[in-house]
């Protein structure tokens, strides 16, 4: 048996699925459930499902071995006050003090934090930041979302937003972006975005007459392409989704030029769903945000791929308590 | 006669003057002096200067009642060891240990930060800051540079160069920018930009035959326009240079917009030589930034005019020991 805090509980509150996992004390997933959020029946039932997920558990690892209770949140996080503002895609959400109605059942320690910060810190306590003390951690997935940790820990900034590379503009005549801007590296190359525009480059390139392995990979059908497929065309040779990664690498490479400058930074760690894309996409963002960073920045800039990927937001959130 | 303690020399070592000065502990420049900085004859005839403006100073005000020197300096300011690296147009400066050299000459307190580090101090403490807890600085002058006030302290950046916002990029094909970058917001912006775009929109305009005010204040010597005759123009209500002014506060809201983001700021101070444009070029910054950051920073969001002006370097720097 496993004695008094030995491992916490790490809760990754998604809009689809919340995962839940036990952590021990070197940040090492030991396992982890999955259930349905149900965002759409609103703060109650979501707390319920996410209670429930813990008791989950519990069933397997000892309660009373249990450092504590860790959850990221999307949304707008209050540290202090344990309470989770507008997260995105969950119905009837405005402000919920999600600590204090956790805490009904569970009388352990508990925090909260938002999402892409707990990814941050669980790459920079036990994955591919150990190294950098200073370092951008960037989600490249449906969004594009970030946190940084400065001297190894969290910088959340005044309110807790600090890091959102998703919404620097590269180009201010750029396409329109969901948040209301133009030209945001997320409308560029969030997972939605970059399928669109790659279906938009390849029509125009079959137009050509020029052929391409992506299109048989989708059998014909341009909808279905998306970063994985991609990345798979790209690897297997294929010269026009290897310049379609090219390109997704220099952009996100201008966006960290200037998010470097500004955060006095000069590594970046990226995970998220699409950052499984090849090497030479990094290798890309890294000449590309070389070229443009200021000169001090030079010498030492790195771009990284994350380490723990989908359990980042378990391990992260557990190390809360940690 | 001032008791021990009651006024600070600042520093403020610029590229072409050194201007040194008393201040008092409310903040209040009680006179100053300026003397050539003589940077291309090399960092000891620079640090000479320093310390005889410095004793021009004593000369009028008693020794015994000075808290302290604080200096702001250009470049990379390694505030612990007191030293100054690679200032920009000063000669052979790779890196100097400046409060040593000052300590040969002065024994009492000494601080040094960079200069636009001090500024942002100075309007956090005395000036348009000091009704908001975090904040950008932004100095609008040859270059575009910044600070960042994070709960009213100066926000420094794992070297010290956090908020270099002239080198946020709004289009990646823009400008080439004298960093080596393209697109950087201070590649429209900065003096010279500024003036040599002016210098080109304003030779299209007169040969489509339009008429120009700037261009009679200019005595039709386009290579005299600089941004103080814009902004003199444009409050004579000439439309060609409220145009250019217009779009040039659009232009700093772009940028403004990504740092406010990835900072997670909502409030910006503008200080700097071009800074003195009128009024609506502010409320050109503030629509073009309220358009384009996320929704959480926009209710909030307001660019004010610097108060301190040429006297925040000064202010700053001697704030550093007060």
């Amino acid at each position: 048996m496993i004695p008094n805090g030995q491992y916490a509980v790490g809760v990754d509150m998604g809009a689809t699925t919340i995962k839940t996992g036990a952590v021990d004390l070197q940040g090492r997933l030991l396992d982890h459930v999955s259930v349905e959020t149900m965002a759409d029946r609103g703060p109650h039932r979501v707390l319920e499902q996410l209670v429930s997920s813990v008791e989950e558990i519990f069933r397997t690892h000892p309660r009373e071995a249990c450092a504590g209770i860790g959850i990221g949140s999307p949304g707008v996080v209050r540290v202090e006050e344990g309470s989770v503002h507008y997260p995105p895609n969950f119905a009837d959400w405005t402000d919920v003090e999600v600590l204090k109605e956790v805490r009904r059942t569970f009388s352990i320690p508990l925090a909260i934090e938002n999402d892409a910060n707990c990814a941050a810190i669980a790459e920079a306590r036990y994955g591919a930041g150990r190294e950098h003390k200073d370092f951008l951690f960037v989600i490249w997935g449906t969004g594009i979302g970030g946190g940084v940790i400065l001297d190894r820990r969290i910088h959340r900034g005044p309110s807790g937003a600090a890091g959102e590379v998703g919404h620097v503009t590269i180009d201010y005549n750029g396409p329109q972006c969901n948040c209301g801007s133009r030209g945001c590296i997320e409308s560029y190359l969030g997972q939605r975005y970059l399928s669109q525009r790659t279906k938009d480059k390849l029509a125009e390139y079959l137009r050509l007459g020029k052929q391409s392995a992506l299109r048989d990979l989708v059998g014909g059908d341009l909808d279905a392409i998306e970063p994985a497929l991609i990345s798979r065309a790209a690897e297997a040779g294929d010269s026009f989704s290897i310049e379609v990664l090219r390109e997704a690498g220099e952009l996100l490479g201008v966006a960290l030029a200037s998010v470097f400058n500004v955060l006095d930074l000069h590594v970046a760690v990226i995970g998220g769903g699409i950052s499984a894309v090849p090497r030479f996409v990094f290798d890309e963002m890294e000449r590309s945000a070389r070229e443009r960073v200021l000169a001090p920045h030079r010498p030492d800039l790195r771009i990284v791929r994350a380490l723990l990927q989908n359990d980042a937001g378990i391990i992260g959130a557990a190390s809360l308590v940690l």
